[in-house]
């Protein structure tokens, strides 16, 4: 075939994929192929526009390393990033809601013991997280994976700062015989995503704030179960209308509690005021015969 | 707005981009989302598979260089390239029809006097190239800046070689008072486009081909006209029917005479047997009035 025009590129691009062995590659490519030629087809371009678009992505994927993502964080902001983890979420009763996972998730961060301490020496309200991890609508799970991250006083996380080695407000834990765990921190700001990339100039070109309101990031693991991706919101934050991302849900939001100082549950003595937030969440059991689909 | 969920997160992520200041971006970003999320919507990527496209996207970025351009590629083989041609190029009668610019063109090319030879040394049968520029449905145009780059008799560019900055098989040249230019070089020869990228992967996975049957690229410049960005291509290439990007049109291919030993009409003495393409090319005047949108 020959001779590709306005009327029959799409069409000549579709079956070039008929080849494709795998079925579901074969109709994520043609579904791609469709999508993204109507939206070519709607828009009309100018060849000057196309290699913008080039120049974008390019930049893009440029400014991705090691502890930068910059393409999750466009999917973010365009909220795709949410849709799919809808898509993948239809949740059951008592199967705690997920959001996005964004660009700050470490996988090596260091495994600490229920109660530790995990500020790494950041200053800040001094914060104690503790909660239960139990299957949704079923009892409580023993050595459950829990994994948190969340930025500091001044709304950065660790890997953002010059030295991005030393791990701070960010670790793994297990939960205890009772799916308890607890650990102290500090209190979390609101931030902007990174906004001095591509996606900084498209939030900006488009009059959006870069803005996230105040949270924890959890991921939580257990054999069996599907691993849930979340945070808990801080209810007194700002920007919880308006996230950049997306990413609120008002099951997510919580109360991080105003104590004053004393002595706190677990016996540290506290000389100034501090925060105190208490969650619990419920995991879904990975259904059966879905296969890889599911699996995060 | 709060609790994004499958109903309702397109419209939350298009009313975020309510307040962009330029209406063209703000129809290009309002479009991206709709058509970005409708995909999303059909193919319901699993968390993995999303995970798969962002370091997909990511890797295509980081394959791009001074001298590889893995986004272009990637929208000349999924049939972007040549829908956005189409859309710019509704052609009137005279004008030569377009096709994709490619990785490979250079900015800064030799300028050349007219009869020059432009292969730097490469080996390959000879070929003489010839043709004019003029206005479409009218007359000469003297002076016309046409830029030629093409492929070796291996089927590579200088830009793919070791050492990229020697300058071959590329040129810039004016037509002179007539509207005439004339070069030697070599044959082209059909070749793969750049496949140990991710584009390589994603023609390997869905069983196609990467060739290009052979051309000779042509960008053509003159104030007042389009600028032509197309090849002639060689009727007597594999390929012609499965361009990997799509780009072959029938007024595209020219025969690439086969001449004998003698003397060629510029009066060079070939001691063995060479090729000759005469091709003429007609440039479509701007529109008045549309501006930026038609310029390339
Ligand atoms: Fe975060
Ligand atoms: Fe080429």
């Amino acid at each position: 075939m020959r001779d590709f025009d306005e009327s029959n590129i799409t069409t000549a691009v579709l079956d070039r994929f008929d080849g494709t062995p795998d079925p579901r590659l074969k109709a994520v490519m043609q579904g791609l192929v469709r999508h993204l030629h109507a939206f070519v087809r709607e828009v009309e371009p100018s060849f000057g526009e196309w290699r913008q678009a080039i120049e974008y992505l390019t930049r893009t994927g440029q400014m991705c390393s090691d502890v930068r993502q910059e393409f999750i964080l466009l999917s973010d902001t365009l909220g795709v990033s949410m849709l799919v983890d809808a898509i993948n979420h239809r949740q059951p009763a008592g199967a705690t809601q997920t959001t996005v996972l964004g660009p700050f998730y470490v996988q090596d961060a260091p495994e600490v013991a229920n109660g530790s301490d995990i500020a790494g020496g950041a200053e800040g309200e001094p914060l104690l997280v503790e909660g239960t991890v139990s299957a949704a609508g079923g009892g409580p799970l023993a050595g459950a994976l829990v994994e948190v991250w969340h930025s500091d006083a001044d709304g950065y996380y660790d890997v953002q700062k010059p030295e991005p080695d030393a791990h701070a407000l960010r670790a793994r834990l297990r939960t205890d015989a009772e799916g308890r765990f607890r650990f102290w921190s500090i209190m979390p700001r609101f931030y902007p995503i990174p906004d001095d990339g591509p996606v900084g100039e498209m939030l900006a070109a488009t009059n959006r704030h870069p803005n996230r309101p105040a949270h924890v990031h959890f991921m939580i693991s257990f054999p069996g179960y599907d691993t849930l991706v979340t945070h808990v919101f801080a209810a007194d934050s700002p920007y919880l209308d308006s996230d950049a991302v997306f990413g609120v849900k008002t099951s997510l939001i919580s109360h991080f509690a105003r104590e004053t100082p004393g002595t706190a549950p677990d016996g540290r003595e506290m000389d100034r005021p501090w925060r105190r937030l208490n969650y619990d969440f419920g995991l879904k059991k990975t259904a059966v015969g879905t296969g890889a689909r599911r699996v995060a």
